[in-house]
């Protein structure tokens, strides 16, 4: 309507009439809640909200490293927006990070044979390398199962490289065994600095980061990740050249423990307020992109689906929560923290959702309850069909953040999405808000607004029956 | 018939046969000049030896900057491959080149009001900044023409950016007014360090870097392209902030005058050897990738071209020569080099072309002679329309490295290659080996052999009549 009115300036007497009438007759009639739910979707698309919340976020803060003053930024930029939305209660809750982290300067390049600057990006958590830097004849391994046949002391001196390809959908075989576990492998083999192929499927000169960690008892060494394009690089000179040596330079800081929140709003509900769904997303994002699809894009979706429920004339029936999860990155410690410190009202946790995979749109309804058949779930299945959702037959762990929620049997649903080209992106100075189009993230927007809109007005607790 | 050799192995013998009668058939009837073309226009195609000639130089050398260690070991590298290919004559030639320049650190950050870094990269033969940097507040300008408007002394102390985009087919309207002469009319009204959104097309976090140019009389400040969305983040932020803040450290090094070659390699004419057809690319690349598209491509394309050419039974006609320009990044100092120490054997270069954008493929013959018309070039001309070549009506240049030939009435030839995705990773770290399409490289190099082959062998002169 609007945009026809925009074309037709002459009808928009017609079309103000018009709109007179509908409301008369919504009032008279009484919408369902499937009706309410796809207006709501309606408007989560045409107003392209969850859009302009990522922009918002992405360009008044940027990036929003755990613990840094930037993710203090954007808490209480995202706390103000919720009480500018009119949500009625809006807080934060603080917690320790113990692996602050601040990143320096990363350089590499291959000093023999073939003098040529390397991509690489340190990953979160790595210790320094000396000032003037680590050089060291490299010892390349196609794959990590390759590195973890070495005997020990096999790579004493040496840099361990593992240039293993990362195929979609291998995110989890990738940043487990070899971002989180390889530097401590390659360390307990005597390895001084480990690089790794980064944990993504593109083909572009960036590199991926993302948190590593060290396994007591082996030393601490400086751990990167390669551009794509740098690990075949090394992969080709491999083969025409008997030794290679690299030099490497990461100057980050250990910060100690550090102080994350996670911010929480809500809208009271109106008939059950002790009753409790929970939408997700996380605040932090790594420090390389302006964390845009990782999860500036979770962040509008479930602030765009909130502020539209909010917006209507009733409040809903249930008390609707809204938190941005602080410091996922580095473990998951803010939804850890939430899990933990609010165990007393986790039985009042209707269901639960999180957007933490990008943009969407979002595919399939995955259901993690005790009882999938529950009624209520089955009509919100049926008002997420024309949406282009798909009913799913995975059992869901809803989303990073609220795993911590799904583990002591809060009931929790994954509205999935499609993330084959998210690991382009993810964890890159590439992640930035251009990359978001405007039709996947309101389409995504519309999905969870529909939910939580049902969720919050429909049947009863969805948990497996005692 | 390789392909189905492979795929039905009992029928080698039967392909064997057929080759020998092939062999023998065409031993009998000499094959004309148009037939051996479109043989040679395959083989390139089957080889695939243009992708492997820029595979080993973009592996093996990398990066390839103007004057640097690089550049000659990537001439010697060529040297030794045109002797490998059993060339008549290969040798370089040393030209001195005024501004050798070295990229040092490079870093950007908004100070305030949202803390964040930019990607940055300095323009090649930007000054440095102190070492602890420049602060300042930034002057925007949407385009050039809006700093210009700019009164002297407007912008004292500031740091001026222009976030003028570059649509494509708009590289010279940005490099030159932009790129090269900005610097110098930010300085002149009083700004402290410039930036500018980066000439490409793409919308990854890479700065595009290219040279600049000081005008004599204005202070040379530091001068660095921003990635495009950090051009768009200023543009966003611009209209959010009354002010904002950014500091640049850049630390690259003047060298002085450094040494760059041309490579020249010659099959000679069997039957008019003082008749050269010239076959150009540029041996040189920016620093930050490693010269796939630019040039290593062109290179690939030409060898590969003159290599099939030179395993040919018998001498082609004419003399082919290539040449590999040094320097053409910082103002095609190799192609003037070359044009004014052989301005005497200049009346004797048929006709001449460059292979300088790109992978291809070739989509237009444009005819840069004086007699577009001639028949010899009618003949080539249609000999390429099998290959997907249109004739043009355009009066070509040739190249960027024998733009100053066809100055001096050389004639040439532009075979153009498809360009729109060429400026997506022109002068960026994304501007590796990866990039390359075996069919796109491997049809333009097939082009080329089918049009340098009958250029050595067909007609005469292809100058204008006195």
């Amino acid at each position: 309507m609007r945009n026809f009115a925009n074309r037709f300036p002459s009808l928009s007497f017609l079309s103000i009439t018009a709109a007179i009438l509908l409301v008369a007759f919504q009032s008279a009639v009484a919408a369902s809640p499937e009706e309410t739910a796809a207006k709501l979707a309606q408007q989560a698309i045409d107003t392209s909200l969850a859009l302009e919340i990522t922009t918002d976020l992405t360009t008044e803060i940027g990036p929003r490293l755990y613990g840094s003053a930037s993710e203090k930024r954007a808490v209480q930029w995202a706390m103000k927006r919720f009480e500018r939305y009119g949500f009625d209660k809006v807080w934060s809750e603080p917690f320790p990070v113990e692996r602050g982290w601040e990143r320096g300067l990363e350089t590499a390049a291959i000093t023999s044979p073939a003098p040529q600057n390397l991509v690489i990006t340190a990953l979160g958590g790595s210790v320094a390398t000396p000032l003037e830097g680590i050089e060291a004849e490299i010892a390349l391994f196609k794959t990590i199962a390759d590195l973890l046949a070495q005997p020990e002391g096999s790579l004493t001196g040496k840099i361990a490289v593992v240039t293993q390809p990362m195929g979609i959908g291998e995110y989890g075989k990738t940043a487990g065994p070899i971002r989180s576990a390889g530097p401590s492998e390659a360390a307990s083999r005597g390895a001084v600095a480990f690089l790794m192929r980064s944990a993504g499927t593109d083909n572009d000169r960036m590199a991926h980061t993302g948190g590593t960690s060290y396994r007591s008892g082996v030393p601490r060494i400086p751990a990167a990740a390669l551009s794509v394009p740098d690990a075949q690089q090394l992969d080709r000179l491999s083969e025409r050249a008997d030794s290679i040596r690299i030099k490497i330079v990461l100057t980050p800081r250990d910060l100690g423990t550090v102080t994350s929140q996670n911010v929480i709003a809500e809208i009271t509900g109106s008939e059950k307020p002790e009753e409790i769904v929970l939408l997700g997303a996380h605040i932090d994002s790594w420090d390389l992109g302006t964390g845009a699809i990782d999860d500036g894009a979770g962040v509008g979706i479930v602030m765009a689906a909130s502020k539209l429920i909010r917006d209507l004339p009733q409040r809903p029936k249930r008390t609707l929560r809204v938190v941005l999860f602080g410091a996922e990155e580095i473990g998951i410690v803010g939804g850890r923290f939430y899990a933990e410190s609010h165990k007393a009202e986790l039985p009042n946790h209707i269901i639960a959702a999180e957007a933490d995979a990008g943009q969407g749109p979002v595919h399939t309804f995955n259901i993690g309850v005790g009882n999938p058949l529950e009624p209520t779930l089955s009509t919100i299945r049926d008002a997420l069909k024309p949406l282009g959702v798909q009913a799913g037959r995975a059992k869901s762990r809803g989303g990073p953040d609220i795993g911590p929620l799904s583990e002591v049997d809060v009931p929790v649903v994954g509205l999935d999405m499609f993330t084959e080209d998210y690991f382009d992106l993810h964890h890159t100075a590439n992640d930035t808000i251009d990359k978001i189009k405007p039709e996947r993230i309101n389409q995504s927007a519309a999905v969870y607004v529909a939910f939580a809109y049902l969720a919050t007005e429909l049947g009863g607790y969805y948990r497996a029956q005692p």
